[in-house]
């Protein structure tokens, strides 16, 4: 007896077969398809939302998150328009990765391949459902998405908009599934529905991905949070290292590209840290730093050993004085996240130093950290930022969500 | 306090930093001083292995196993050209994979660079002990080893050899370690380090693979069985079948790509099934078939459900005659691992249409699966064959055993 669930799976896997030889052409056609019933089926899909928006409001959701769940039919339009943009990138499948004719005349090729199905959890934001399932079809995967319980009626219409669309193209519906009816259950089952789902992406808080990471029989991508770091060395130039500092804390803060923790060269520390910290703290930021930063910047609050490895996600940052190089590589290394680090430096040989020692998924020499990002890389479309060293590590693209296949090619060749 | 266990994984992360900058040459002359060492250690070696033979024939081990785990002096000296061999192949670290200049002139470059600490749990055979030392050593990744209780002895002596010849070309003795004295529980303590142990690799058994696959919280590479399928279509040729299918079960049984399920267009059973079976039973292939191949060949055995998907690793093979090249493909996605499946045909479309619709590792047309190899495929060293989509799929290279890692160069550029 096959339940309702894993009938789910089990047709995801039917229309994974069928993806994975639909042709771009075809793809295209169905996310331009879904662009349009998305604008058409606008005003459905804004009601449904403010059935979720009432009740979060009713249980006492946050304003924040409130906002994130909310869809105006001005946000359903941009929705389209990022579909559309995503129908407009290349297609990863097919691509010859290698390919080699061996002594024995056969011909290996290695091609891009879907990873067939996949699942993504994450939070209440119905943004997401439209934006996973265009980048998972464009890829030809199939998705199984579980968004918050709080956007279950917005992600219900959603999907069903996607669906028809879907099959007005010859494709078939159950390419893009919702499991949110069956609530945590739901995640649950997901989460160890191996051998049926090839990958897991979760997308969201901190606690969220480290939960599927830990829970999760299913390989799962995981897409991190970052606590990035900056260090100025003892020739950073004040202006640049000004510009950057204050761009990486506070041009957008709640992202995990943000800056959260600025180490400074003592040999540069009374040259930088007073305009620096001054032009921060006019921008509303919290200093959090150790003596040695407080006794040039008095009005710095006392960091404690929380503060070093802290995510804030606000307009708080860490600083701390090092005694060089060596010791900014250190530090990096125990409280880094690993997402994205940087130097700003003169010093060619330190700069090197830096870019080959610190191991993270993104290292920069005199650049904001802001600009690691799919977008910003020119990948397109982006699934999140991989914190991890298997498969993807930084900005994920369409490419990061496919496999391959080597495809040899004989005239009877065995083995002697 | 650190315990001897943490003291190992704190070791292995200090010295995959050192690992990960130590340039080709350096790695080169460890390897080449790791085969001398051993050479030079034979008789060491060979009278820790007798010991470790010796309490294994005690606990009464199978002739097969004592084999595995038996090292002559010809098997070490066999072991140190192996060691010769990675190290005459290329380095992949630094190997810059994609990059580009950023319409802000920020330039992007995408380099491999180690995993940093790989584990590796496998059965008892020394061989692989040196095997996994040097490939890793040579792709700049530090080894925490944990092989079969039963080589403990040899692999102790192996991994001091290893380290002092480590040691003598100025590289940390820590970059490959065994854990063998920790037992079971150090094997547990491996798959669950997760944020010390990049990556974890078993290798063996499927039912050892299986194990460490749901135990671990460390990133897995799932190197798996074969359940290989080749399906003869209606215009297969019959010398050029007969070879192919002869090579792919008899040539060496026991390895992941031998042949275990052999499929028949009904259109062509009778024209190819009575010699190729006749040559099978020549060879002492015991013969499990269904209904359909039996009326043609009465001496096979009645194939039970449990024969499909079955991998014997022995003179036993299961064939079955199916309607349609699309009944073959449906045959193989219930039933194969998703290793390596091949086509025997002279229909090119038919062709193309197995070899884009079959989703295994490697899928092959007119040739011997037992050519799924990495030394077969030109890649020198193989770390086993990945059937997992993630990361790594078909055989492992030493590029498979990296990461890579985003670097940025600026001059200032902050977003806007």
């Amino acid at each position: 007896m096959t339940d309702a669930f894993q009938q789910i799976l089990d047709d995801a896997r039917a229309a994974s077969v069928v993806l994975a030889q639909t042709p771009t052409t075809v793809k295209n056609q169905a996310l331009l398809a879904i662009a349009t019933a998305l604008e058409d089926n606008s005003d459905r899909i804004v009601t449904a939302n403010a059935h979720d928006l009432n009740l979060s409001r009713g249980d006492g959701m946050a304003e924040g998150l409130l906002d994130r769940l909310a869809l105006s039919p001005a946000r359903v339009t941009g929705l389209a328009l990022a579909v559309r943009d995503i129908a407009a990138l290349p297609d990863p499948i097919g691509d010859v990765l290698r390919g080699s004719t061996l002594p024995n005349g056969l011909q290996l090729t290695q091609v891009r391949v879907p990873f067939g199905v996949v699942g993504a959890i994450y939070e209440a934001r119905p943004n997401v459902t439209v934006d996973l399932a265009a980048i998972l079809l464009k890829s030809g995967n199939v998705a199984i998405l579980r968004g918050g319980s709080a956007a279950e009626n917005t992600n219900t219409v959603l999907v069903d908009v996607i669906g028809t669309a879907l099959e007005n193209c010859g494709l078939p519906r159950t390419a893009v599934q919702t499991i949110d009816p069956f609530g945590r259950d739901g995640a649950n089952r997901l989460m160890n529905a191996r051998g049926f789902v090839d990958v897991l992406v979760p997308r969201g808080s901190a606690s969220l991905i480290s939960a599927v990471v830990n829970d999760s029989s299913v390989p799962v991508i995981e897409t991190g949070s970052g606590v990035v770091h900056i260090f100025l060395d003892a020739s950073a130039e004040l202006d640049m290292a000004s510009d950057i500092v204050h761009n990486a804390k506070t041009q957008r803060v709640g992202v995990c590209n943000a800056l959260e923790t600025l180490l400074v060269h003592r040999d540069a520390a009374v040259r930088l840290i007073p305009a620096i910290l001054e032009r921060m703290v006019e921008s509303g930021v919290t200093i959090h730093a150790d003596e040695a930063t407080r006794e040039i910047f008095p009005r710095a609050d006392v960091a404690t050993a929380d503060d070093w490895g802290h995510e804030y996600l606000s307009l708080d940052l860490a600083v701390k004085v090092v005694d060089s190089l060596e010791d900014a590589i250190e530090h990096i290394g125990l409280h880094s996240t690993h997402h994205t680090d940087a130097i700003i430096t003169n010093d060619m040989a330190n700069a090197e130093k830096f870019l080959a020692e610190v191991d993270s998924a993104v290292v920069m020499v005199n650049a904001s950290t802001r600009f690691t990002d799919g977008g910003e890389f020119g990948f397109g479309a982006e699934v999140g930022i991989s914190t991890q060293k298997l498969h993807a590590r930084g900005p994920m693209g369409l490419s990061e969500l496919t496999s391959t296949k080597w495809i040899v090619r004989g005239n009877g060749q065995w083995r002697e």
